[in-house]
């Protein structure tokens, strides 16, 4: 299953780099214009590069919180094993706060403190060491995962589609190759003739700043679009699919994704396109029965009144900026994972495909 | 039927002046940060200012073109009238080739040609000075034109209405008071607590840039929100209308409105919210039995890729900036005119409308 991929250089697009004992982070905030890393020396720092948004996309959040664990773990200076452990709790809690919605972020935390406590009878300097290993291997893991997800949804496309996408579900998301985009890279892999409209995703233009350069990079048409076009261009019948990637997704199957993507799904189910919704295993929230319990990030107004630091809006304008929505599962036509694709009824079949592979 | 409201000081914004032989339009490219006027002394200059969005939106359109009509017509310097004529329709030509979408347009420069053409028996100094009559009367009809708009909308809305608008269907889209503002003005004057949420509407922003500064300078309560956030709001319960201008209205009642508007449509279907749209007779196209033989203007693709002057997209890539999309009269709860409220079925009651008011 796309075993042959694996032997490729790996991927081009490289946002999230372990080298010299510092988690370097593509700045996602000066693309497309400039190529450059930040350095995170403290898990302080890492903390302020996803709230800030360097580095984002719910895969992507998740491996650099595991990577802040690792810096934060770093800067305890004893050998008490106890005294680390609270420290650790305490970077943990910390890094919990920078964004509520994506739940990668959460999972990955979970994991790492797993690995700490796990091992609490070993030294400190032991279990630093134990932590680097595990987010070095949920980062290798990350890439291996969207290339499943990409092996298992491109069958779901054909030679010629034009696939409809939002935000961005790509390499940048993720430690590389991406969840909706890796979908969309195996099909071009694949050899099928494939090209995208990319959403420009506003408030932030994740479309137009990140999607629209990587598919350009990898050299897959692309034509970039607002969002208020994806409906005329749905109705117009050029879309045959819309791909999104999540940031959670509750155990009936609704979708917490970028604003915007539930307007997307209206539209699609209006004009008859599939849907589908393209994510990691560790996406999975089935603590939460519905996708109304999710919590939703509101963010700072002057990503809706600003664009490049220029005021586009009066002074003083009363501004809203959810910065997700939620997409009942009655607009999901699929969703693609790394353990094979779930179709409806979503209760049932996703706690088939967890309780299936964790066995 | 609202005839107080005409005692009053009149529009507080008026976007088209016609003052000491020129034609001065408020530039709308430059708000809300600067209210400067552009002053049209040829048709040449009207003409530009169209295509340039200096004046935008349908009523506007047609009230500068009108006014284009007598700059064009004066400067023509002989007493022949069949070259006058001939002038005349050569200015007509250059003004209807400037925005293909808005009926007003065309309807306003035939409303002139019909003025000159009728009068040929007179001299060319006399039907000149006829020709600035029409445009003048055109430009007071407007205003109360929408004043009536306003007087029947606003019996659709109740104290305490949130009303959702896209683009700008204000004042600065008329020569004052507004389509889909003027019945949201209306309800406001009326003693109802309204208050709006604004579409920002990329990519020309009319919403954050023109929308939020009208309401804001009006005193009427108004929330700005990315275009892609309207669904989330919807499907929260938060929105008690939609109501949006037109561009041009089929006679099936099919409406022609900026990109985006279909969108709106289909998200106020699916949560069961009303969705209006706000216009005067002069926007009905009776001639086009559907949507679909409604032109769609292409705009520039940098209205896509620069927001203010500054790139937000990768260099050579491929846009796609449709201005305009078609919303079949399925969607539409009703169309409020300045001759009533016209409800489904909308090709016979929309003609029963025209026909009973033109006897």
């Amino acid at each position: 299953m796309g075993e042959d991929n694996k032997d490729k250089e790996g991927p081009v697009i490289r946002p999230i780099e372990w080298k010299n004992d510092r988690l370097c982070l593509l700045d996602q905030t000066l693309l497309p214009h400039e190529k450059k890393y930040v350095e995170c020396y403290t898990y302080s720092d890492v903390a302020r590069a996803i709230k800030d948004m360097i580095v984002r996309g719910a895969p992507a959040i998740g491996v650099s919180a595991a990577y802040g664990m690792v810096l934060g773990a770093a800067e305890y200076k004893g050998d008490d094993v106890e005294g680390f452990l609270k420290h650790v709790e305490a970077v943990a809690q910390v890094l919990r706060n920078t964004r509520p919605t994506a739940v990668n972020l959460f999972w990955a935390i979970e994991r790492m403190l797993k690995v700490a406590f796990d091992n609490k009878h070993r030294s400190v300097g032991d279990i630093k060491d134990m932590l680097l290993k595990e987010a070095d291997k949920m980062a290798q893991e990350d890439v291996e995962t969207n290339r499943r997800i990409g092996y298992f949804g491109q069958q779901l496309l054909k030679d010629g589609d034009v696939v409809l996408t939002h935000c961005n579900a790509g390499a940048l998301a993720t430690v590389g190759y991406g969840t909706a985009l890796g979908v969309i890279r195996a099909a071009h892999e694949a050899g099928k003739n494939i090209s995208v409209y990319a959403d420009e995703t506003r408030p932030y233009l994740q479309g137009a700043r990140l999607t629209a350069w990587e598919l350009m990079e990898e050299g897959i048409p692309v034509t970039l679009i607002t969002d208020s076009m994806a409906g005329y261009f749905m109705k117009k019948g050029v879309i045959s699919a819309v791909i999104v990637g999540a940031d959670r997704i509750a155990a009936n199957g609704d979708v917490a994704n970028k604003i915007g993507t539930y307007t997307l799904a209206v539209l699609a189910k209006e004009n008859k396109v599939p849907f589908y919704v393209a994510a990691p295993v560790s996406t999975l929230d089935l603590s939460l029965d519905s996708g109304e319990d999710i919590p939703i990030e509101e963010r700072d107004e002057r990503e809706v009144t600003h664009i490049g630091g220029i005021r586009i809006a009066p002074h003083g304008v009363k501004v809203a900026n959810p910065a997700f929505d939620v997409t009942p599962n009655e607009y999901v036509t699929a969703i693609i994972t790394d353990r094979g694709i779930v179709y409806p009824p979503y209760k049932q079949n996703l706690e088939k495909l967890v309780n299936k592979n964790s066995k």
